[in-house]
């Protein structure tokens, strides 16, 4: 008998309705014969609702970690307590287990706790007693204080893929509102096609670069523990996309496999720094300290004679109000002329195992954007991928050319992602 | 330094603006130089809201007791973390528990469960540390399977009352969206006045009989362990109710208190019973072995001749469907005429130290009803209450009438009981 994890998001649990669609899909993999552990996320926009009450009742000081964890835990025990409710109305057993009965323990960073251990032995025996059994996701608890942590955005995917490692289940379903892991976000590139495998390496840098269907940290569990991922739609029965090693996902060598866009960042530029050795170092050192991560770096080289040079990078849009006063004391200290905003860029990352091995690949790349007659503006790259920023406005068709070039759009080329939200 | 537990009903913490009135108040009592322990209710209609939600993905079974517990626990979580947010956001440190972190142990009767042990330390600690302690009420845990648990309709009131025995408070002050317990329920008699103090025993008849500002587990709780209980509004500073005992109220004796009214009981009259010895006691056998509750019973003299009686009872209007099969079968092996079934009535029940020693209580209760011309169908006593079944439609006239006699509506005439929900 097979054990299959699974977890649904907000989305997929929304309302009453969608609850007991759910149910019945679970009574159904377990009447397929699988024992099946269901993890949920909070309900719809649960989450958002209960930050903004906690605005609403805090509007001076941030709110403590502490209570914020205890407040939107209990979206994922609503959600539990309900789906294993509709289980049983259609006449099964479910039980539904918080994260910390669960045995989900983690560190006390209350808003982004680690998980330390999984203890699963009450899942274990909930489902050796013939029940489905519901886990609430996003949660767990920190084993000295027994106060409840939260995993931080996309922490349900990490709940899903933890279990799925300590009970040693066959596969992690991710149910969500598309059908799969796409070649591109078809609200970006209608013409993108889902695919049927991907490796766990194209995976992290998709998600890290813009597509929102699975979270960093879920797949960077995965890959760590061979926890083979199965991304699909709650809403239809379409095979979705399996996330797996190169052996798990059975598929050819291919160049590219996708490809990301990601209009969340923002491209600021220090303009006449001094350029002498270290400089860099001394920017980036600060801005780390501050805690705000930087993307790509791109410095320009020094004007013949002037002594002069820019450095260009991309951050989080969120982050900018962060930088502002850690650059003007960088402008102060290092004496550069002026710094520059711009948030109006799109970023599109091409992945696939190809590019290490194909000097080509930037050139297609490039040679697309130049016959679109759009300007690059910064480039960065990996063993695996090229990241382009462009001006926001041409990200559109820059990304339809790209996915066109490749061959994205026909059977055969190769393929990836696109966004979906939940947690 | 004096401790107070103090617990604020739903209605208290509808909305981010009553939560932020509530910080308030609480900040308020802890500068005025009290340790503070605050037990909340879920926001609002948050219960109901939940139980609907349940309904809707179980149409067709009940759901679980031990995932029902789950999921309405989790409305005192999220208004608890508010609270404690909004505490400090004013500048003040507050720490949030839920009822098993608050060492609230109880038995594993869920959705009813028991108070069976308090082990409040960690409550203490967050005094001790300067905090004030926010407590989600209406949920403890069973120890030995470490679920929640919930305590039942009125369960913050008596996890306060808990909290307060263990730490050994000064005093339970229950907030609630009224300016404490009256002579009468205001909406049924509009010269009802307020009153100063009244004994357990006298709060406990008002809350049996229809007085819902206090629920009765929680009175039986106080006076058991003699915790002195002080309701008040949360919407103004008026002195509010005293419930103590007889020195603790240091009230001079008076003959009644008040009066409770209620309407939600039926009665149920088995016409044409044979008159045999043990036939009452088998009737109410049977009914009470279904769980059914009995409050009044009524047993008329045998018609002579006949060898026939009627008997007539009352329960909670909710019981009545559940009521019927039973009585059916006992119409079958008792053999008596017919059922009649009647909604329509109304109870009053006149609630004093001075009914036990003052026979005329009793006259003076049924003249200011003949003067009225209101026909009494039961009549049922204890040692401090006396009670009588009308038609409905007589009932606030009735109150009013009875009220006037015992001159509850001037000063120096005694008083009692009203309505407020919150659980």
């Amino acid at each position: 008998m097979a054990l299959v994890v699974c977890k649904f998001g907000g989305s997929s649990v929304a309302d009453a309705a969608s609850i007991r669609r759910v149910a019945r899909r679970v009574v159904y993999l377990q009447q397929a014969g699988n024992q099946v552990v269901v993890v949920v996320s909070a309900m719809g926009d649960t989450t958002d609702e209960l930050l903004d009450l906690a605005a609403q009742v805090s509007p001076k000081e941030p709110p403590t970690p502490r209570e914020l964890d205890i407040l939107l835990s209990s979206g994922e025990r609503i959600s539990m307590a309900l789906l294993a409710m509709a289980i049983g109305d259609l006449g099964y057993r479910a039980q539904a287990f918080t994260g910390p009965q669960a045995g989900l323990l983690t560190d006390n960073s209350y808003g982004d706790a680690r998980i330390t251990e999984v203890q699963p032995e009450r899942i274990s025996q909930s489902l050796a007693g013939g029940n489905v059994a519901i886990v609430a996701g996003f949660q767990g608890f920190h084993p000295d204080s027994f106060d409840t942590t939260t995993l931080g955005r996309g922490g349900s995917d990490t709940t899903a893929v933890a279990l799925a490692h300590a009970l040693d289940a066959s596969v992690c379903e991710i149910y969500t509102d598309v059908d799969g892991v796409f070649t591109a976000d078809p609200r970006v590139v209608p013409a993108a096609r889902p695919i049927q495998s991907i490796t766990y390496e194209e995976m992290l840098e998709l998600a890290a670069h813009g597509a929102k269907i699975l979270h960093l940290r879920a797949v960077e569990y995965a890959r760590r523990h061979g926890v083979k991922l199965h991304v699909r739609s709650s809403f239809s029965t379409i095979p979705g996309t399996i996330v797996a090693d190169q052996e798990g996902t059975e598929m050819e060598q291919s160049v590219i496999t996708g490809l990301a866009t990601d209009q969340s960042r923002a491209k600021i530029t220090a303009v006449g720094v001094p350029d002498r050795p270290g400089i860099a170092a001394e920017m980036f050192e600060a801005i780390a300290a501050a805690g705000i991560n930087v993307d790509m770096v791109v410095q320009n080289v020094s004007v013949t004679g002037t002594g002069k040079t820019d450095i260009s990078f991309t951050i989080n849009q969120g982050e900018v109000a962060r930088l502002q006063p850690v650059l003007a004391e960088l402008q102060r200290t290092m004496g550069f002329a002026n710094v520059q905003f711009n948030e109006a860029i799109g970023t599109i990352s091409v992945v696939g195992a190809g590019v290490r091995s194909n000097p080509g690949v930037a050139a297609r790349v490039f040679g697309a954007l130049r016959d679109e007659g759009i300007n690059i503006d910064m480039i960065s790259a990996s063993e695996v991928r090229i990241s382009v920023v462009i001006d926001s406005a041409d990200l559109q068709a820059a990304a339809q050319a790209i996915h066109r070039a490749f061959e994205l759009d026909r059977e055969g080329g190769e393929a990836i992602i696109y966004a979906g939200t939940g947690r």
